[in-house]
C-alpha cells in the first residue's frame, strides 16, 4: 500500500482514536485541553520503546501497539490512579508499510477501548533508524492518595499479582533459548510476553490500602528492591509462595536453572505491593472484584545492620542466593 | 568519560531537574503526581526529535535541549496556556559520550528555569539508532479559555510576534546553501533556527483576546493555512507587513527568491494568532508588557466561492503566487 503524507496519516488511523476525547480536537490542535475530575490529581509517566530493544522487529504491529500502551498504563496503576488518556510520539522509518501503521493503530484502538482511554495527541516523525515508541499516559487519582514505592513498613505483607516470570521465559521462547514441552505451555508464555495486561483494577482499588505499589518490569527482584531502597526496609520473599503458571511450572520442574528468570526477569507487568495486615481481608475482597489473583509472598522487616534489600529465603527460612540483576534486554 | 548506568545517570542529570516538584518523588517512582491550579485546566502537547532529522547530529547538545523544549512550549504558548511541567523520552546510541548526557541536561536545566517549568518523570533507553528525543509538555489554562486554531472571524485582524523567516534561513545558512553578508547576520540567522524561544509570555496574554492562535512550525504559510481550514476562513495577509530581521531583510534585497523562506520556512516559533480589531489596544499592551514585537500582517475574510485558504497579496492587492508548501525538514 502507498503511505499517506503524515496529515492523511493522522487522519485516517490516529484521529478516530480520538473522539471521545472532545479536548482532543480530533488531533488538529497544537496541544490538547485535559482535566483530572474534582476531588483528583493527576498522575502522568512516560515510557519508551525501541525496535530491536524493547520488540523484536517482526512482531505483529498490533500487539506492539498494545504492549506500549500496557507498559505505561501499568505505571499509572502501580500509582493507584485510574488511566484516562495518552499522546504518542511515533519515529518510523520512512519506507514503514501503511498496513504496519494501520495494524498498529488497530492495536492501539483495541487496547484504549479495554482500558477506558483516549489518544490525546502526539507526533509522528521519519527516521532513518529504527522505530521508536514513546508514549505518555495521564491518569487520575484522589488527591493525596497516589501510591509510591516509599511507603512499606515494618510488618507490612507483600503481594503479587498475577503469576510472576512468564514474560520473561516468553522471551527466552521467542529467541529460541527455551523450549517449552507443549505447544499451549509455548504459547501461554510468549502471549505474556508479547501482550502483557496492565492490573488497572487491581491499582485503582489498591489506593488506600496499599503502602507502597511498583510494576514489576524489571523483574522481582530488582523492582522490590526499588520498594526497599526507598521505603528504607528489608524485604523477606517465600520463594515457594510465589505463584507461577502452568506453563512456567512445567519450565522450571525440568530445569531449575530458569527460576532465575522468575526471579530477575522482567516484563510480566504484574504489581507488587505491601500493605499492613489489617487490610487482608480488604485485599481478598479486591481480588475477587478485580477478576486477578492476588498472592501474599513475603514480609517487610526492619532494616537492621543491613542495607535496604531483597532476600528470597526456602521454607526452613534459609537465604537462596541468586543473582539479583534486573532484566536485561536483548 | 566513561558511561554510567541508567539509573545513575538519571540521579546524577535527570533527578536535579525535578527538584522543585515535589510530586516528581525525585524521578524514583512509577509517575509523577500534579495538578492544575484551581479553575484551571491542563494543557498537554508531544514532540518528538531525531538526529538528523530535526536536528544535525552535531550541534551542540545542550542547544538541542533548549530547543527540545522551546518547541514544545510553543505549543504550550499557541494554546494560551502557562507551561508547568514535561515528560521527557529519550533514546539514545549506546555509545553516547557522558559530557554530551552532561551538556544536554544543562540546556535542559537553562531553558526550563527561564520557563518556570520541572521535568516531571520520563524513560531513558538505548538505541542501535540516532539520537531520538520525545517530550511531553503540560501546561494550564484557565477552564474554558484554551484557545485554539478554529475560532477566526470575518474581520478578525491577523497577527504574528517577533520576526518571520529567519530560522529557515538559518539552516540554510547551516546546510551551506546560504551565505550571508555579514558574519553578524549569520550568526543571527543560525542562532534563531538553533534557539527558538516559546512566546509563554504572549500566548498567556493572548487567552480572552486571540479568536485564534498557531505556533509557525511548518512555516507561515502552513499554519496559517491550518488555522483558513479549521475556522473555514480565507486569510489575506500583506506581504509588505510580515516583519523580517535585519539579517534576513538582507539576505532577502539580494536574493528575492529566499522570500520562499519567509512565506514557506518553518521553526521559527513564532506564534500567529487572529483577534476582533475591538482588541487592538490591548494587543499594543501585551507587546509592551512581554516585551515581544506583535505586527498586524492581515486580515480574516469570508470564505465565498473558494476553498479556505491563505493569500499573500502586493500593496496594490495583487495576487503573489508562491509554493505554499510547508516546511521540509532537510
Amino acid at each position: 500500500m502507498a503511505r499517506a503524507s503524515e496529515f492523511e496519516t493522522i487522519e485516517r488511523y490516529f484521529a478516530p482514536l480520538s473522539a471521545a476525547a472532545p479536548g482532543a480536537y480530533g488531533l488538529s490542535n497544537d496541544a490538547a485541553v485535559w482535566c483530572p475530575n474534582d476531588g483528583c490529581e493527576a498522575v502522568i509517566t512516560t515510557d519508551c520503546m525501541v525496535a530491536g530493544v524493547h520488540f523484536l522487529p517482526d512482531d505483529p504491529p498490533d500487539l506492539i501497539a498494545e504492549k506500549l500502551l500496557a507498559v505505561n498504563l501499568s505505571d499509572i496503576a502501580a500509582m493507584g490512579a485510574r488511566p484516562t488518556g495518552y499522546t504518542l510520539a511515533v519515529a518510523w522509518p520512512r519506507d514503514i508499510d501503511e498496513t504496519w501503521i494501520a495494524g498498529f493503530s488497530q492495536g492501539l484502538e483495541r487496547a484504549q477501548t479495554k482500558a477506558h482511554v483516549s489518544l490525546l495527541g502526539g507526533d509522528t516523525v521519519g527516521t532513518p533508524g529504527p522505530l521508536t515508541l514513546s508514549l505518555t499516559a495521564l491518569g487520575e487519582v484522589p488527591t493525596g492518595e497516589a501510591l509510591s514505592r516509599s511507603g512499606a513498613n515494618p510488618g507490612d505483607s507483600v503481594y503479587v499479582t498475577g503469576t510472576i516470570g512468564d514474560a520473561a521465559l516468553g522471551l527466552q521462547v521467542l529467541i529460541g533459548t527455551l523450549e517449552p514441552q507443549s505447544a499451549a505451555d509455548r504459547d501461554a508464555l510468549v502471549r505474556r510476553y508479547r501482550q502483557p495486561e496492565a492490573r488497572i483494577g487491581v491499582g485503582v482499588g489498591l489506593s488506600g490500602i496499599a503502602s507502597a505499589a511498583i510494576d514489576i518490569s524489571d523483574g522481582l527482584a530488582a523492582d522490590l528492591g526499588h520498594v526497599a531502597k526507598q521505603s528504607i526496609a528489608s524485604i523477606e520473599v517465600e520463594a515457594a509462595a510465589i505463584p507461577l503458571s502452568v506453563a512456567a511450572c512445567a519450565c522450571v520442574d525440568k530445569e531449575p536453572a530458569l527460576w532465575g528468570a522468575v526471579f530477575g526477569g522482567g516484563d510480566d507487568y504484574e504489581l507488587a505491593f505491601t500493605a499492613s495486615p489489617a487490610h487482608a481481608a480488604e485485599i481478598e475482597t479486591l481480588a475477587r472484584s478485580a477478576d486477578t489473583p492476588i498472592t501474599r509472598i513475603g514480609v517487610i522487616k526492619n532494616v537492621e545492620d543491613d542495607e535496604p534489600g531483597v532476600w528470597f529465603v526456602n521454607p526452613d527460612g534459609s537465604v537462596i542466593t541468586i543473582e539479583q540483576s534486573g532484566f536485561r534486554h536483548f
